[in-house]
Parts: structure tokens; sequence; C-alpha cells
């Protein structure tokens, strides 16, 4: 439901491309005709502007120059080489500047933070367990919200017969040309002895992995609306969905990603309408109270309309770079759906009427919004609503000795303190690691406040160091009572 | 992970009706040459055996004669018909007796408490809200027990590449069989204008629906894994698979399903094995403690074992009927995978070794353990740990007056003392809906604790009644302190 369709997409793409190609041969032609600075003026803004456009339409810079891989200042990822672990090659990898390249600075962000990889699987992500508890974080608190509107959860199948892809003539165009489909039920070994789909296993009728779930949704809601009392019928799902694409990017767009669909019926308009737009409000102040994530919301015009929808209304979120982001989709699906699948109500007086509709949804796109709106050039930044931990402690001890005993009591002190106020703390351990080491990559991966105790000499006690990020700087406090309440205040 | 391979079943299905009707054939023969019924006795007695087998196979009786549709005793569900809504239509659903038709009487209760539907997909299932609230109660529960582990939540890609499956000789064996294959990225109308998948749009590889995760997970492993500090490696996924099923059956067998599929890499045999079996032990402990369900821990014989492992290990629940019913499995892998994937770790000393593995899995079909355990002839049972709502309410008044303004009151007074202890409370206030429909429907949805709470008389206050199940009787309380209490208790 959130992302245009892939073709829409890819013929802008086509067009902007063969814009820019013919701006660039106008340039050429022009500059070889002898035209100076100046006069070329006017024609480079043009050519800029297209540029900007094509990255705007595909999240990447026009023609980018290839990278080289080598981007590790670490010993090479050697598995004969030395003892180093995934973990300290990881802390050591650099993330270019955003000046530099927006870009590849959004790709090393996902990457030094952990957040997700690429799999195996062209155009599917692996989400890591850093990039799986920020979005449970925000899951947790979405479904709450969305309980408040009396919606509940449940769960449809995920293959959908094609059929139903055609009922809905505007939804057809939409979304039936970028999807997968699955036209056999098993492999078998072939003469050659490699599996192949067993062609005595071919469907009668293709199914289609859902884009979106309204087509079958809409033949349960048949069976399930007869009565105005049967109504508003407002259920909602946690799922999976597959929507084929040839240009991918992590969490912003990518062939398979996890969702929330919200799937509502109305016996009127007017109620149907204001539980669009009430949807909307919500994302808006979800995205606002858990990612730190302002956003605008509007309506998008009739080109950009969900495939099936009579109004789609928007929460766009605003990137550091300029660019605008939809980060969330609500729509009023009139009688559009209603129609096509027959679902009809009797009122109290007896007259049959077609139900009203609505669909929301937002996606695990959120995530990537949040990584261009917070981050900085030495990792990600994430708010501690959805901080996996909110404190990370990395202990400085030299071995076995009095003043290990003193920072140890110290972490343990701070632990209980943090855990009593619900914070979520994390002490990191790791053996055979530098503490430099470890704060680097705990910064990278946005915590929002990781902190080393070491002591600052026998005597003295156990000091608590805050660095400035990119290890620019540091400032200590005490471990006493009071420096304690001032780390939790900064956490809270 | 959990069910056996459906290739298996299949063969075994054959062989179990080819047996019977072979016994069958016998039996006739002998009574057609005048055997008297002691001598057929044994012969008797081995078909009923034959027919308990392919009962405990296929989880249907061999042989059932076809339902008639017509069970509702409310007015046929015609759309043009009186005003009776959906929610009427359930209440006075029967529900087969368990002594008349043990499968049948499943089949009813999964209806009556509205926990499941067929959908439109052959072989899948709708999780309606009453089902879906159940199986995330049991979710929130069993999450929290894992990550007590030190598991963390990942997610990996729906689509597998076919390659990929082939890469364990026996996870092929297992797997390649029965799964849903990918072999299009789009659809395109076709000369008479149906969709179709489009000739163009076929993939290079064909992509498996993942019927479990082991293949790309340890894909990912093998680039995660290097030295024993990235060791072990424990991570969980929440997820739905799909394994192609001919026959299915609401929650015990399905082609798609939900799990949570668990997958650990450690350094050593004994620790890997440990986990497999700490693993066990906790599924054993978390049904008893939300769905109250009594297991029995066991080892697989090397036939039943999971594609792929070196040792299976499970528990069985065991059904009113007597079955036992498998209902998680914990499987030690042995360092299959890590060799099938060359999933190497150097250890402190520099040497260079294989890695050892566990995966572990429950599924939504332990709701369908829980159903078969604990619900009687008037609908599902719940424990109240997983129950959507552990008291219902509903108020008996006629209209507006002194009495319904008293229990009004009464009502509130009883919801908000049940909420500030936690209680999950609903108040059934549909109109045009008659109360011993609204009890009978919430009976049947398994409630721990329905009530009525109507005026007893105007003088005397509120009561409380607390009816037997099937509307067999009735006790009632006054709505003072002490009966709230009462109630309360009841619910704890």
């Amino acid at each position: 439901m959130m992302m245009s369709s892939s073709a829409q997409d890819t013929a802008e793409v086509e067009t902007l491309t063969a814009s820019i190609k013919a701006k660039g041969d106008e340039i050429r032609s022009l500059k070889e005709g002898g035209a100076d600075k100046e006069s070329l003026g006017p024609t480079i803004a043009e050519l800029v502007a297209l540029k900007a456009d094509f990255e705007r339409v595909t999240g990447s810079p026009f023609d980018t120059p290839k990278k080289t891989k080598a981007k590790k200042t670490a010993p090479a990822d050697d598995k004969k080489g030395g003892n180093a672990s995934k973990a300290d090659q990881q802390a050591s990898r650099r993330i270019t500047p955003r000046a530099e390249n927006f870009s590849q600075w959004y790709l090393d962000i996902i990457a030094a933070s952990e957040m997700t990889e690429n799999s195996p699987t062209k155009g599917c992500m692996v989400i890591r367990p850093w990039g799986m508890a920020i979005w449970d974080a925000f899951k947790d608190d979405m479904d709450k919200r969305i309980k408040t509107y009396d919606v509940d959860n449940a769960y449809f199948p995920l293959l959908i017969p094609q059929s139903f892809l055609t009922k809905e003539a505007e939804h057809v165009d939409g979304f039936a040309k970028e999807c997968a489909v699955v036209t056999h039920h098993r492999l078998c070994k072939s003469d050659d002895g490699t599996l192949i789909p067993d062609p005595e296993a071919k469907l009668e009728e293709p199914l289609v992995v859902r884009p979106t779930s309204e087509t079958v949704i809409w033949t349960m809601y048949r069976k399930w609306i007869d009565s105005y009392r049967d109504l508003p019928l407002k259920l909602n799902q946690w799922a999976n969905v597959v929507r084929w694409e040839m240009r991918t990017r992590p969490l912003l767009r990518s062939a398979e990603f996890l969702w929330q669909e919200g799937h509502t019926a109305h016996a009127t308009k007017e109620e149907a309408l204001s539980c669009a737009q009430e949807m909307l409000v919500e994302y808006s102040t979800a995205c606002r109270e858990t990612l730190a994530l302002p956003t605008v919301m509007g309506v998008k015009s009739p080109k950009e309309r969900f495939a099936g929808a009579d109004e789609t209304y928007t929460i766009e979120a605003l990137m550091q770079n300029g660019w605008a982001l939809q980060s969330g989709t609500s729509h009023f699906l009139g009688q559009n759906f209603a129609r096509a699948f027959e679902v009809y109500y009797q009122t109290p007086d007896e007259k049959r009427e077609l139900v009203w509709a609505t669909s929301w949804g937002v996606t695990t796109r959120l995530m990537g919004a949040m990584v261009m709106t917070h981050s900085d050039d030495f990792g990600l930044r994430l708010p501690p609503a959805v901080a996996p931990k909110q404190v990370v402690i990395v202990p400085i001890t030299k071995g076995p000795g009095e003043d290990t005993d003193l920072v140890n009591k110290a972490v343990d002190g701070v632990v209980d303190q943090l855990k009593a106020a619900g914070v979520r703390v994390k002490v990191d351990e790791r053996p055979n690691m530098r503490p430099g080491a470890k704060y680097f990559q705990w910064e990278a991966k946005g915590v929002p406040l990781p902190v080393e105790l070491g002591p600052k000499n026998p005597k003295a006690g156990v000091a608590i160091v805050l660095k400035k990020k990119g290890g620019g700087g540091r400032q200590s406090f005490h471990s006493d009572r009071r420096e304690f309440r001032v780390l939790h205040r900064a956490t809270a």
C-alpha cells in the first residue's frame, strides 16, 4: 500500500535518464560550439535539477562511479589471517561523510550499525538483531496505539489466488505487474540430477505472494458482514509482503519488507473517511514520539494514489539532504473493494448497502527514514524509545587487582540503578577487544549513551567518562550518587 | 522443522488405506464363508487398530460419511432474510459431541470459537481475532523466555534460492518435495485478457517459499562467524512458513502456519547439545504455564528425525481421545549444516573447526493441542494466561429505568475492580441480542468466566449470575464487595 507502483517508477526513471543524457549532449554540443560558462548556466541548472529528480526517485545519484570494496582499515577479512573477530572488524569500519556522498553514507550507516544486510535472495534483506530490536520496539508501541481504536489483530494467507488481483480494476494495474508468482508446489530431480519445479505439480491457478492483502481480506469480509450490527469491522495484520523491485536499497526499498496493514469496513462514508484520517494522525504521533521523526501530513495527487483508493493520505518525513520520504499512508477506499467483492450490509431499516472502507500501513522503511533524519558521520543515532540498548557501559580494567574490583563494583552499582529505573543497559565485557574499539562500535550503532567506567586513580575512586563523538574529547564524572543521577537523567 | 515430511505421510496413508481395504475384504469373505463372531474377533481388532493408525496420521477418521451442511438452528444465512447478524447466527451454532465424532467436534469447536477459518487459498488458514489474540499472548510469553537464553530476534528472507535446499543431502529429501515454488516475478495480460505469469519475467533460478530457514541462515552464519569470539551465535525468528499439504486440518496441519524458529551455532558439541535440550525443557514449561498443556519429553526415532538433524527432541501432548500430538521440537544438528555451508571458526589456539548447531520451533499447532486438551461439548476452554478476555460481563437490563441504572453502576464497579487487578474484562453491550445468546457465545469461545449481571429485584440490588455450562443451572451472588472478591479470585 505504501510505495507507489514500480511500473510508474520505472517509466519515470527511463524518462529522466533519457532527459539527463539529452541535456548532457546539449551542454557538450554548446561547449563544442564555444559557449561560455555564463551562457551555459541555465542549461547546467536544468541538468542539476534533472539529476536531483533522478536521485529522489531512485534513491541513488545518477551514474555514481562504482566504489572500490577496500574500505576497511582493519586487517583484511581473511579466514587464515589474525584472530580478529567479526566484531573487531566491524568496529573499525569507516563511514563515508555525508557531505562527500549522501547515498554511500546511508549504506555505510546501515552496515556499521548492523541493522540489516543484503541476503542471498536478490532484493531481500536480512534484518539483524540490532535492526530487529528497533522494529520490534516500534511495533509494540504502534500495536498498542492501533488497539486503542478497537482494531483487532488477525492473520490472512501469504498466498493469494491470481484471479483475486483482477477483481478491482485499478488494483490489478497497481500490483499485478510486479509480484512473486508461485506456479508449482513441488520440486523434483531432473535428468541431470539437479532440482527443478516438478512439471506434474503445476498449480491449476498460480498464487501470488501478497503485495498487500485487500483482495483476500475483502473475500473474507463478504462472509463476515451481513448486517449493520457486524460493522464497523476493523482488523490489522503484522506481516511480510513482497513487491518485486529491480533497484533495491536497504530498508527503503526491498522486494520483501515487514509492515502493518489495517483494513476497516464501515456503514457510512463519513465514518470511513474519519477512520482513514485518524490513523494518519496516529502515525504522525507515533513517528514523533517513538522515532523522533517529524512528518508533514498531506494528500497524494490522483496519480500517486494507492491502486483502488479514492483518496490517499500520507505522512512525509524530511531527510537531512532535503529529500521528502513517504513514511506511512492511509487510504480512503470508498466503496471500490465492497463493489468488486460484493460486500453489502443490511441497514436497520432493511435496505441493502455497500460498505465503505479504509486501509493503512507503515513499514520497516520507517527505520530508513529514522536513519536519514538523525544519524551523523560517526554512525547511527537512536531515539531512546526504540534503542535496543539505551546505555552501554564499557568497563576499563587492567586484569585482577584493587582497581578492577573497584571498577566492577561501580559497574554493578550503576547497572542496578539504571535497571531499577527501567533503562535498557548493557555492560560490554568482551575480552580481547580494546575499550576504544568497543566505544567506537557502540557509537556507530547509535546507543544514546555509551560510557566508559574506569578507575581515575586508586585513591580517587571510579570515573565515568562520556566521550565526544568520534573520539573528539571527553568529560569525566565521579561515580558518586550525584553523577549517577546525571547519567540517569541523560537517558530518560 | 516440526512436522514430519508430507511425502512420508502420504506413503503411510496410502499403505494404511490399502491395508484397511484388504482387511475389510478379508472380514467380508470370512463372513460369507460362515465364520462366527468369535472367530472374527482378532481380524476385526486388526481392522480397528489400522483405522486408529489412519486417524492418528491423517487427523480424520477413515471414510467418515460426509456431514450435511444444515447444522444451524438459527434462521438460514440468507442475505435477504431477517436481520440476524453474523454474531446471532454464530451464537446458535451446534457443537457435535465428542463422543459422537471427535474429529467433527474439533472442527466445530474451532468454528464456534471463531479461532480460525478456511481461506480462499486452498490449505491456508485465516487466523481470526480470537485465535490471533491467543497466539499473540503465547508468543509474548515465549519470546520473553527465549530471550533469557541470550537469543536475539532477527528476520531472514521468505524466499530462498532453490539451489540452497540441495546443499544438505538429508534436508533436500525432507523439504524440497513439498513446497511452494516461485518461478515468475510478474503477471501480464494474455491474448484473451486474463492474467498469466509473464513468460518474459521467468526467474533464472526458482525461489522456494521457506519451509524452514536453516539453509539461508547458515549462508549468513558463514559471513558472520570467523572466530571463537563470534560464538555462540543464537538467533530466533517469528515468521510464516509454507509446507504444501494435501490434507489440511485447522491449526494442526495447514500449508502456511506461523511459528518461531531458533537457530544457534556453538564452539562445542556439548554446548550445542545442552542448548537443544534446554530449549525443549523451556517449551515444556511454557506449554504448561501458559496453555495448561502437560507434555511428555522424548527423543524421536531415526526415521522421525528432522531432515538434517543428528537428534530430534520432542514434546508430545496427550489429547482427550488418547492421541499423542507432537507439540514442539528441538534439533541437535551436529556439524551437518556447518559442513554443508562451510562454517568454520578459529579456536583460541588458532585451529580451524566446524561449528556445532541446533534449531528448535513451536507453531500455531499448539493452539490445536490446547483445544483438544481442554475443550468440552459446550465449546472451547481457555487457560486464563492466554484468554483474550478472562471475564465477560453480560448486563441484564430492560430499557431505561431504575433497575438499569443500578445494573450499569454495578457493571462499572466490577469492571473498575477487575481492570485494577489486571484482569482482561469485556462488557457485552450489544443491543438486539438476547443475553442467553451472548452467554452461549462467550461460553463457546472459552472465556474462563462469563457472568451475567442483572437486578435481582429493585430493593435487593444487583445479582451476579454464574451459570453452569450449557445452561444447566445457575448460581447467584449479591454484588457486594465480598462477592466481587469471589469473582476476582475465580479469574486469578
